[in-house]
C-alpha cells in the first residue's frame, strides 16, 4: 500500500492541490481554484474604497476556499484512502502579509476595519511600498547595517519592513491594532493547525531575519520611525523553524472539510520557488535552480555565507535545511516575450500562426531556431523591469542594437531569449567566482516545457549542462516533499530531505548540453553584452534614468 | 499668353513630366510612366544571365519610353499650344552611369555586349562596386589626396569612380571597348539634343569634379590600377557646364516623337534632390533643404568652400549657379519607418487602423501625436542603414534603449520620428558651426507632406522654422525651372535664376514652428543622443561592428 502527500501552491491567481506518491513523486491528482477576489488592485470588495497607483491585495477567504475545495477533489480523483495520506505542506507567493488579531483574525475580517485598505492582505507585488523601502534603505546605508549585505545591498518594497512601515505610517491605527503581522503562507498553516510558527524561509528572505544574528536591531527599527522601534517584538514576534518542520496537526474542523484525517501532520509554510528545489532533486551544492516564469529566481545552495553582489538573498535553512540557501533573480524574463508579442509582433506572423494552427510564440521560436548564434548581429540589455540581480537597480530600461532595415521578427525575438541568458549568466558567474560552486543548472517553471530553443540557448551561454523539471507543478510536489519530511519515516514519510529528493524528485531524461560551437560564438557576444551592462548599468552613462527622470 | 516649361524627373522605378507655367510654378499636367524593366537585380533581360548580390542595372529604352509617353500626354492634357512651351529639362537619380560608344549607343544595345551584366546601366543603388570604392578610398587616403575632404572623408560605392573601378576589374573588355561613361541624366539630353556635355552637378557630387582643381590626379589614378590612369581623358573626358546651360535644341527627330518644336531649348541634366532647390524657392545661403523620402539628402548654399565632417559633397555652381552647393544625407528616414511598420507593428495596430479605415502610419501618428516629448523614456540611434553624415560609416547599426514593460508600438514609432530628427539636427549643427549658416529648414519629398507630426518634432528638435514645398513634384518642377534659365529671357524664360525662384518656387502657407517648451525638452534628449551618437560612433564601443563581423 503507497504512501501519499499533499502540496498546496498558493499562486497569484490561483491555488492547485496536488497529491503525489511518496514513493517516486508522481503526481496522482490535482486540482485547481481560482481566487474569487483575484488580485484586488482597483477597489476593495466594498467597490466604494478605491485603492492608490501600486497597489495589490487579496482576500484571505480565497485561500481557505481552496483548502476546502481542492484537497477534497485531489482525494476524489485519485481515489485513495484519506489514511494513506501522511501530511499536507503549502508553498505560497511571498512576501505577502497581513495584519491579525491574537486570535489569527484577520483584521480586514473586522466590520470595524473593513474598508481600510491597510487591514488587508498585502500581494507580493503591491509595489506602494517603495517609498517606505527607499526610507529603510536610506538609513540602514547609512548606518552601515550589516544586513544589508546580506540582500545585494538594498530590501526590496516587496518585502515584509517596507510593507509594515507603509501600515504605520499611513494606518497608524491599524498598525497598532494589529497583534502581528504574518506572511500569508504561516497563515494558512495556523488555519489549519491552530498554531502559527515562522518559517525560516519567509522569515529569512523577506522578513531579514538571521539564524545566528536574528532580525535587525532596536535601533535601526527606531531610526526609521519611533513606533517601529519594537516592529520585532511585537508585530513580527515569534519562533521561526526550519523547512520541513511540523507545525502540529491537523484541526478537527480543518479534517471535516477536507476530508484528511484529524491529527494529520501539516508541514510549516513554504515559498513557491523555492519548494521546487527538492522537487527536481537538488539537495546539494553546486547546482542552480532556475524558476523561470514571468521572472526567474535563481537558487543556489552553499556550505558557508558569504556575500555575492546584487543577490536577493543569503539564509540559512531558507531552502534545504543545513544549508545557506542564496537566491538571485530576473524581473523580466517571461514578461519580455509576452510584451514582444503582444507589442512588436507584426501582423504577418500572426497570420502565419493562425494558419498553421500554433501560437505565435511556437512560430517565432521554430523561425529563430534556424538563426545561427550571432547571425542576426543584434544584441540586448534586458532590463525591461530593470535589473534585480546582479545591479538591484529598477531604474533600468531595455535596449537593443544592431538593427537594420532586414531586421526580421524572428531575429529580434532570439536576441530577448539570448539576453535574458546572458543576464543569467551574469548571476551564475557572480556566485561561482565568490565560491558558490554552479556546475550545472536546473530548470523549472512554465518556460522550459515550452521553450526548448531558450534552454538551449542557456546550456550554450553560460556553457552548462540544463536538466528540466519532469513535473509542471514543482512547487507543489517540493511543498509535499516538505510535508513528508515533516511527517517522519515512522509515519510513512521520510526522515531526510536527501532520501525524499532521490526518491520524489523529477527530472527529465532529455537534458541540454552546450554545443561548443555556440558556446565560443557566445563567448564572443557575452563579452559585449558585458561591456554594455557595465557602461549603462554601473554609472558611466546613466542615460536611462536621465530619460526616466524626463519623464 | 503665357509660357510653359517642361521638366521630367527620372526617378527608381518610373519617369514623371511635369508641365508648368513659368509665371508661378503652377503645374498645369502632369504624367507618370513606369519603367518597362524596372529595376533589374535578379537577371538580365536575358533571364539567362544571373546578376550578382547587391547589383542594380537600368534599361536605356525605358528612358526613352518615358519622353514617348509622358510629353505628348501632358502637352495634350494641358491642352497648351506647344510653341508656347519655352524648354524642357530633366533631373535624374544619380550616380545612374552607363559605358557608350562614340556615337553615344550604350554597350548594352550592342548584340555583342548584350549579355554582359558591365555593359548595362549602373543603377544608383548598384553596391557591388564596395569593394573598389574601399581601394579608391585605401589608396587616396594613404595618398592624403586633398579631395577626399570634399566628400567627408570617403567616397561612396555608388558613385562614378568605384562603378568605373568595377568595370574596369570586372569587365576590361567593356572597359576597354567603351568610348566614354556617361550619367545617365547627361545621356537622356545626348537623345534629346544629338550634344553631350556634363551637368556640373553629377560631375561634383559624383565623379568628384572641381570647379578649379579638375579631377583626381593622374597619379591617382594611376596608383589605384594602372589602366585606371587616363580614366579621365578618356572615359570620363568631356565639358563640364553649369545647371541651367542649354545643351543645344530638340532634335527633329525627338521634336516628331514629343510633339514638341524642333530646336525647343533643352537644358543640361540634372539631379533629383539638387533641382528641388529653387523648387522650394531657395537661390541663397541660409537655408538648408530637405529632400525627405525613404532617406534625406541635405542641401544648403555658401559662398565659400569649407570642409564640413562627413558632409556628402561640396561643388561650386552644383546646384544653383554661383554658389557651392552642400550635401550631407541620411541613409535611412522613411525607411526606418517602413521597417517597423513591416517588422513591428503588432495585429491590433493593424485592426484598429482598418476599422478606422485609415492607414498604420497615420493610426501611429495620431497616436504619437498625443505624447509629449520625453514622455516614453525611449531614445534611439538611427543607424538602420549606417550613418550617412556626419560619422561615413556604414557599418554603424540601429540603437533603442528605454523599453520597459509597457512600452507600447505608438512611443517607438514616436522615437524613431525623433531619432531621425536628432540626425538632421546632428548635420545642421555641423553645417553652422563651421560657418555655413543654416537659419531655417525647407522640406520636399513625399514625407513631409503627409507627417506633419514628423515636421514639428524636426521643428522642436532643430529650433528652425519648417516650410514645406507646396509642389509634390518639385524635382519635376526645378528641372522645369532650369530649362526655363537654359532658354533665357528673349525666348520667354528667365535670365536669372533668381527671379525664377521667385515667381516659380512655392511652398505651403502654412510653417512649422518651433514650440519652446519642446525646444527645451528635446535639447536634453538631444544631450544623451549625442553622447550615444559618440559613444558607439567614435570608436569608444565599437559594438556594433564587432557584431557585425561575428554574422
Amino acid at each position: 500500500m503507497g504512501k501519499y502527500a499533499i502540496g498546496i501552491d498558493y499562486g497569484t491567481q490561483s491555488g492547485r492541490a496536488v497529491l503525489v506518491s511518496l514513493e517516486d513523486g508522481r503526481e496522482i491528482a490535482d486540482h485547481v481554484k481560482e481566487y474569487t477576489h483575484g488580485v484586488m488592485d482597483d477597489t476593495l470588495p466594498n467597490k466604494e474604497v478605491k485603492l492608490g497607483h501600486e497597489w495589490a491585495l487579496q482576500h484571505p477567504q480565497d485561500y481557505l476556499e481552496v483548502v476546502a475545495e481542492t484537497v477534497p477533489k485531489v482525494l476524489e480523483k485519485s481515489a485513495i484512502d484519506p489514511d494513506d495520506v501522511v501530511g499536507i505542506g503549502i508553498d505560497f507567493t511571498a512576501c505577502t502579509m497581513l495584519p491579525i488579531t491574537a486570535e489569527g483574525t484577520p483584521l480586514c475580517a473586522l466590520e470595524e476595519f473593513k474598508d481600510n485598505p491597510h487591514s488587508w492582505i498585502k500581494l507580493w507585488k503591491h509595489h506602494a511600498s517603495q517609498p517606505h523601502a527607499n526610507k529603510i534603505n536610506e538609513i540602514a546605508e547609512k548606518q552601515g547595517e550589516n544586513f544589508l549585505q546580506r540582500y545585494g545591498g538594498k530590501l526590496s518594497s516587496e518585502w515584509m519592513l517596507a510593507k509594515s512601515l507603509q501600515i504605520l505610517e499611513e494606518a497608524p491605527e491599524i498598525y497598532s491594532e494589529a497583534d502581528k503581522f504574518v506572511e500569508a503562507t504561516d497563515w494558512v498553516i495556523m488555519q489549519l493547525t491552530g498554531n502559527l510558527l515562522r518559517n525560516s524561509c519567509t522569515a529569512g528572505y523577506k522578513s531579514q531575519w538571521h539564524k545566528q544574528e536574528g532580525y535587525p536591531s532596536q535601533e535601526f527599527f527606531k531610526a526609521v520611525h519611533p513606533d517601529f522601534a519594537d516592529l520585532i517584538e511585537t508585530k513580527l514576534r515569534g519562533d521561526v523553524v526550519p523547512l520541513g518542520t511540523s507545525a502540529g496537526g491537523l484541526t478537527e474542523e480543518m479534517a471535516e472539510i477536507t476530508g484528511l484525517p484529524a491529527g494529520l501532520t501539516v508541514a510549516v509554510g513554504n515559498v513557491d520557488a523555492h519548494a521546487s528545489m527538492p522537487a527536481v532533486g537538488v539537495v546539494d551544492e553546486g547546482k542552480m535552480v532556475m524558476a523561470m516564469g514571468t521572472s526567474i529566481c535563481h537558487l543556489v545552495l552553499g556550505k558557508e555565507e558569504v556575500q555575492v553582489e546584487g543577490m536577493c538573498g543569503v539564509v540559512e535553512d531558507g531552502i534545504i535545511p543545513g544549508f545557506y540557501g542564496y537566491e538571485a533573480g530576473q524581473s523580466a524574463v517571461g514578461d519580455i516575450f509576452a510584451w514582444y508579442v503582444d507589442r512588436s509582433v507584426p501582423k504577418y506572423i500572426f497570420d502565419e500562426a493562425e494558419e498553421k494552427g500554433i501560437n505565435v510564440h511556437t512560430l517565432l521560436e521554430e523561425k529563430a531556431s534556424n538563426l545561427k548564434p550571432g547571425e542576426s548581429g543584434l544584441l540586448a540589455l534586458e532590463w525591461w523591469n530593470g535589473n534585480r540581480s546582479v545591479l538591484v537597480d529598477t531604474q533600468l530600461t531595455g535596449m537593443m542594437l544592431g538593427y537594420n532595415l532586414s531586421t526580421k521578427p524572428e531575429e529580434v525575438y532570439r536576441a530577448l531569449l539570448e539576453a535574458t541568458a546572458f543576464g543569467t549568466r551574469k548571476i551564475v558567474d557572480s556566485f561561482h567566482n565568490k565560491g558558490v560552486a554552479v556546475n550545472e543548472l536546473y530548470a523549472c517553471g512554465g518556460l522550459p516545457q515550452k521553450n526548448p530553443l531558450l534552454m538551449q540557448i542557456y546550456a550554450d551561454v553560460t556553457n552548462r549542462t540544463i536538466k528540466v523539471a519532469d513535473s509542471t507543478q514543482t512547487p507543489a510536489l517540493g511543498a509535499a516533499m516538505f510535508a513528508a519530511l515533516a511527517a517522519g519515516k515512522e509515519n510513512g514519510g521520510y526522515d531526510d530531505i536527501v532520501e525524499a529528493a532521490r526518491n520524489m524528485g523529477r527530472v527529465k531524461d532529455e537534458i541540454y548540453q552546450p554545443i561548443p560551437e555556440n558556446v565560443k560564438k557566445y563567448n564572443e557576444i557575452y563579452k559585449e553584452y558585458d561591456r554594455l551592462h557595465e557602461y549603462f548599468g554601473r554609472g558611466e552613462n546613466d542615460v536611462m534614468k536621465r530619460l526616466m527622470k524626463l519623464r
